[in-house]
C-alpha cells in the first residue's frame, strides 16, 4: 500500500463494538470502505460495516486472511495479545503504531513515560504481592487505590485503600494480578483532551470536556470544561506532547485531573475515547472522522468547536426510556446492543446547550 | 407491528442509492436496521446495511420475502413499479404512503394537486402528441420546456422549445412520451423547502437552502437563501400545506422559484432531497434522520440551524480531487460508488461559513 488510502480502499478494525461501529460510519463518509475483525459475533460495528471476520485472538489463518483484506489496521480495543499484533504488522501497517499501545497497556510503562516526558501524574508505585504492597503504601500513604497493571476499563480491577488495614482485601479484590498503587489526587474536576496527530506530524486537538463519573462510569461530558484559559493551553500542549513523543497517528484520549497546583495526567486511551463523543454534534468534523484520516493518511480536518454540548451515556436500562428521550431536543447515538445489562454502554445523547463562544 | 418502532426492529428501504446509504447511516444511530432492496448489485446503501436483497421489481418472491423481513417500507427512489408497491403494501406498511407517490410520479397530477391547494405552479398543459402540443404552445406560448409526465430527474426527459419551429425536435427528443408544457417562470433564484411530517401530525421545517444548478444538476445550495422575512413564512407554511393535504409520513423536498410575485413551485419530491445534504452539518438532527424517525414513528427531532452551510456536488471526476478538498475546511460526504461517469454524483461537501443568526 501506499501512505495515503484512496477512496474504495479498506481499514481494519481490531474490536467490533460501539467505537468501531462510529469508526466505521465515519470512514464511509470518505468512501473507505471498513472490515472488523472481533473474537464475538454480532457486535455493534458488523452492523454497519461491509465486511466482518468473527475469530479468536490467536486464530493465525484469520488473522493472515483479514491482513490480506485491508490496506491498514486500527483499533478501537487496546488489549488486543502482542503475538496477534506481531503476525498483523508484519503484513499490514498498524496505525497509532505499536509503541502508544505499549506504552498504555501498562500502567506503569504509562505513567513511567509520562513522567520521562515532564508530566505530572499521581504518585504511584509497582506492586507484586503483599510485600512490595506494604512499602508502597508506607511510601504513598493511604488513601490509594491498587489497580491491575493490564486490562482494567470503566472502573473495573480496581480496589480502594482508605488505610492500610485495607490492603489484604484489596490485593483479593484484584486477584493478586500484577499492580500498581496509585497515590490520591486532590482533584477538583477530570477533563479530557481528545488530540489528533496526522502522518504529516500535524496535531490538532478539540477542545478539552469536562468529565463526570458515577460508579467508575462516565456518566456526562460537558464542553466547555471549567478551565482558565492557560489551563486550555496546557491541557492542548500536554497533549500534543504527548502525541508527537510517540510518533502517534490518530486519535487519542488524554484524561486531566485539574488540581489547584495545575493539571496531571491520570491516564491516555491509545484510540477514539467516549468522553469525545460530544464532538459528533459539535463539530464539523468529530474524533472518529479524524481517526480515519489520520489512519488513511488524509490530512486532519476541522475540529473546531460550533457549539456548547452536554454528552451524557445512556447506561443499561437507560435505554428503556430512549423513545421519552427522542422527544428531547437531543441528538441519539445508540450501539445496536441487544441486551441492556447493568452498566452496559447502551448508547449515549448529545444536546446543544448554545453557540460556542468566538 | 406497532405503529411506532422499537431499537433492534427493521426499516425496509426502496433504492440502494446515495440517499438510502445516508438513511441507514441515519438509523444506525437510533438502534435501527436497514434492509435495502434494490434491482442493481454493489449499489451505495448496502455497504452499510446488515442486509440487503438484490432483485428486479417485478420479483414477486423477492418482494414478498423483503416485505416480510422487515417492520416498515420507506423509500430514496419514487419511480418503483406500482405493482411492486401494491404486494409490498399487502404486507407492510408504506411511509410516506402511496398518495404522495402517485402525485409527483406524474407531473401532470402534480401540478393540478399543487394548484388544487391554491398554490401558485408554472402555466401547464398535456401532451400526448405534434397537435397537442401545437394547441399547448399557442396558449402557454414560448419559450417552454417539454418534460416527460415521468421517470425524469437531474434534468434528463426535459427539452427546450424556444420558438414554435422548436416544437418537433422537441418531441423527437424526449421519444414522443406523455408530456407536460411548462411555460417559463421568470424567477430570480430557486429555493427548497425541507419538510418533515411526524405520524402524529406534527411539522417541522428545516431552513430553505438557496440552489445554484449547473447543467440541469444541482450544484451548490446555500444557507441561508435570499428570501425576506415574510418569503421565508410563505415558504415555510406552503411546504407545511402539502406534507399535512397529503397526510405525509417522513422527510419531502419542496423546489421553489422566487419571483416578484411570491413563490411558484416547481415540483416535490417525496423523499429526502439532494438539496436538504446542508443538514447533515448544519442542525442537531438532519434530514435522514428527521426521515427515518418519522417512517419509525419516533417524535421528529430538533432540526433547527446552528450554522450556515454551503453544501456543493462533487459530481463525475470532481472526485478525483478529493485529497486537496481533504485539507480544507469541508466536511465530506462520499457515497461509495466505483467509477465516476460525467454527470454521476459522487458525493457532497459541506462547508461552515459561520453561526447561524440568533
Amino acid at each position: 500500500m501506499t501512505e495515503t488510502l484512496r477512496p474504495g480502499q479498506t481499514i481494519g478494525i481490531l474490536g467490533g463494538g460501539q467505537l468501531g461501529r462510529m469508526l466505521a460510519v465515519a470512514a464511509s463518509r470518505l468512501g473507505l470502505n471498513c472490515h472488523v475483525y472481533d473474537p464475538a459475533p454480532g457486535g455493534p460495528a458488523a452492523e454497519v460495516c461491509a465486511a466482518s471476520t468473527t475469530a479468536a485472538w490467536d486464530d493465525e489463518a484469520a488473522l493472515r486472511a483479514f491482513a490480506g483484506a485491508v490496506d491498514v489496521v486500527t483499533y478501537e480495543f487496546e488489549n488486543v495479545p502482542a503475538a496477534s499484533l506481531d503476525l498483523i504488522e508484519s503484513l499490514v501497517p498498524i496505525r497509532p503504531g505499536r509503541r502508544a499501545l505499549a506504552v498504555s497497556q501498562d500502567r506503569i510503562d504509562e505513567k513511567q513515560f509520562l513522567q520521562n516526558l515532564g508530566l505530572t501524574t499521581a504518585p504511584f508505585a509497582q506492586v507484586d504481592d503483599a510485600t512490595t504492597l506494604d512499602a508502597a503504601l508506607s511510601r504513598i500513604g493511604a488513601p490509594a487505590i491498587l489497580k491491575t497493571r493490564r486490562f482494567g476499563y470503566d472502573g473495573k480491577g480496581q480496589a480502594r485503600i482508605m488505610t492500610p488495614g485495607d490492603a489484604a482485601g484489596a490485593l483479593a479484590e484484584i486477584k493478586d494480578a500484577p499492580a500498581i498503587l496509585e497515590g490520591f489526587v486532590d482533584f477538583s474536576h477530570e477533563v479530557s483532551v481528545i488530540g489528533a496527530r496526522g502522518i504529516d506530524g500535524a496535531v490538532a486537538c478539540f477542545d478539552p470536556g469536562e468529565n463526570r463519573h458515577e460508579d467508575g462510569i462516565l456518566r456526562e461530558t460537558i464542553v466547555p470544561a471549567r478551565l482558565s484559559a492557560s489551563q486550555r493551553t496546557d491541557a492542548v500542549l500536554l497533549a500534543a506532547r504527548i502525541l508527537t513523543a510517540l510518533d502517534y497517528v490518530g486519535v487519542m484520549g488524554v484524561e486531566l485531573f485539574v488540581t489547584p497546583r495545575g493539571l496531571v495526567v491520570n491516564e491516555i486511551a491509545p484510540r477514539v475515547h467516549n468522553s469525545g463523543h460530544w464532538t459528533q454534534n459539535g463539530c464539523l468534523i468529530d474524533q472518529f472522522e479524524q481517526h480515519i484520516r489520520a489512519v488513511a493518511g488524509w490530512p486532519l480536518g476541522d475540529g473546531a468547536r460550533h457549539s456548547d454540548v452536554t454528552m451524557e451515556n445512556l447506561i443499561g436500562d437507560d435505554i428503556d426510556r430512549i423513545l421519552e428521550i427522542a422527544g428531547t431536543q437531543s441528538a441519539i447515538h445508540l450501539y445496536g446492543k441487544a441486551e441492556a445489562r447493568p452498566g452496559r454502554k447502551m448508547g449515549h445523547v448529545n444536546r446543544l446547550t448554545g453557540p460556542a463562544a468566538r
